[in-house]
């Protein structure tokens, strides 16, 4: 099962808000509510919401009885304008609408045959990201070693991409392989996305696995405990530097202080060439009920009227990563120049 | 008001356990109960237990009909070892314990007298607190810049200590000596002292704060909006390495990759000289319930069978610290040398 897929000329998603206590399909319709669900992270992880944004620009082309191709390709990019709005830190989102609208300009035919093509791009989308991710497990499961405890931080599994997942995927292969791991959950607060839907993938999987509050990752790093450290990104600039889930550069730099390795694992679709470090990546900062809507033992965590501050992701320097995982192969440092190779194969 | 004190022959304390929801005070009758109470955290913070432990003493040497000196002294030493085994990692227990137990050793008198001069040298231990932690807070608040925006870790507030407490209480002095300070509030997972004691505190004092999810420090300072970084410590040993609440480690690191200056706030009866370096601190590992137990939009944050990890302290190595403030002064680097020195003075 697929967490966003194409059925019945809508498109479907798994719910991940409602994670782990409830499994519940969201059908759209129309794209103005794909880019809500964007925004209220019913679907979150960079490829997904590429998938996700992808799909609504094919209901935008099936929904509408456009009359004209010009008709048809002013609507789309009207959507994708409502679309790349939802959330600005993932680039994935930008390169699947991107792609939608060239495939669409330069498709022929008539507007239900456009309409058509406009879909399949999406479906290709989706379909070259399990691909993809597929071929990244493979590559990155070689730096897994039997016996390895790893940390990984937020979601990075079959929720987070069309399925398999980057990271996570990783990991998944790897014990497939018939390797032994042990994974540190990170719970990534504020959303929690660590315990809530890592660990229930992990549950799936019947990978062994314990939870841990985002601050004792140097702990377990400290005393030796850890091997590898894990996560995906949202977006990689030119030199490296990488945007992902707030607490990755705390956790890098934890990793780093201990001469643990940092791997992060991304299709190419999340490297953005046009931006060259990671100061000119824009930080999303979000609601700050997501992070004072907790109950501990049953009562709210802050004092009424508390205020909190909500930054989405941050900036992991590029000297804190070991390596970056793609489907063109592993890549090593420097990454200015191994980088762009690795996309031009 | 303290948050330990004694009153109509009973030890009283606030239920940290119930704050920011309720404010409760809770009496104590007799030492098993005040060892439950540290080891549930009723009470915490190291200067906190100290005080609490000894005023435990105070209840055995006054609670029970003992027949002769010696009988006292054999009870006094039982009750010690029973509050001794309540919590492990901060020193202060066992500093106040052993010397409640001297001050009884050395005590002449009839046991009516000798139970009096138990329950002195209990009250001297509170009393001193409170004016200890007045002198650092006067000796640290010459660190604060007036429009400094600090970062704070779990709580070292007056809930911490008998009152007034460490590293936020140096903070507050710096406040009322008119500096304009903003406090950054880690909410301090798993049991959310940041979020639930310290904001709570600030409330109470008007001074300004967010609160921000532990893992979101590093961003706050790569982006400069942080010019220091205070916390208290549960025990530091003779180089200078310090135990404090899980992810002190993280945070000192984030600064000091970020050249902010970081400061922990400890009376010298946190300072184990007994102790080389941190590798030698016993680190308590708490029940996984704290870590799991919280609610995200009043669902479960795990899946049902989800396992977790808990320690409640980690290891900040002393070449991440700036200073060491104390009652006897603010101690630099070299450690090994400067609080030797600060403690003969």
């Amino acid at each position: 099962m697929r967490s966003v897929y194409w059925e019945n000329d809508s498109l479907k998603m798994i719910d991940q808000r409602r994670l782990p206590s409830a499994l519940e399909i969201v059908t759209y319709h129309e794209p103005r509510a794909v880019a809500g669900a964007i925004r209220d992270m019913v679907v979150r992880g960079a490829p997904a919401i590429g998938a996700a944004a992808a799909f609504g620009l094919a209901l935008a082309a099936g929904g509408n009885a456009f009359s004209s191709r010009d008709e048809l390709l002013r609507g789309l990019k009207e959507a994708a304008g409502v679309l790349r709005a939802a959330r600005p830190t993932a680039v994935n989102l930008g390169w699947a609408l991107d792609r939608m609208l060239a495939r669409a300009s330069a498709a022929q035919g008539s507007v239900p045959e456009l309409a058509q093509a406009v879909l399949a791009e999406a479906q290709g989308i989706a379909d070259e990201d399990v691909q993809i991710n597929k071929r990244m497990a493979e590559i990155g499961a070689a730096l897994i070693d039997d016996g390895d405890t790893v940390i990984h931080h937020c979601n990075t599994g079959a929720l987070a991409t069309v399925d398999w997942g980057t990271a996570l995927g990783v990991i998944h292969t790897a014990c497939e392989q018939g390797k032994h791991v042990h994974v540190l959950v990170d719970e990534t607060r504020p959303r929690l996305q660590g315990a809530r839907l890592t660990a229930w993938e992990l549950e799936q999987y019947h990978i062994p696995y314990e939870i841990i509050s985002d601050n004792m990752a140097g702990h377990f790093l400290q005393t030796g405990q850890v091997q590898k450290v894990f996560f995906g990104a949202d977006r990689v600039a030119a030199n490296g530097d990488l945007a992902n889930k707030i607490g990755t550069y705390m956790l890098a730099l934890a990793a780093c202080d201990n001469d643990v390795p940092v791997h992060a694992v991304v299709p190419t679709s999340t490297v953005d060439l046009s931006i060259q470090d990671g100061s000119q990546i824009p930080i999303e900062e979000r609601s700050q009920d997501e992070v004072l809507g907790l109950a501990f033992q049953g009562e709210p965590i802050a004092p009424a009227g508390a205020r909190a501050r909500n930054p989405a992701f941050d900036i992991t320097p590029a000297h804190l990563i070991t390596s970056i995982v793609t489907e063109k192969g592993v890549v090593s440092p420097p990454f200015e120049i191994h980088l762009r190779e690795a996309l031009s194969r």
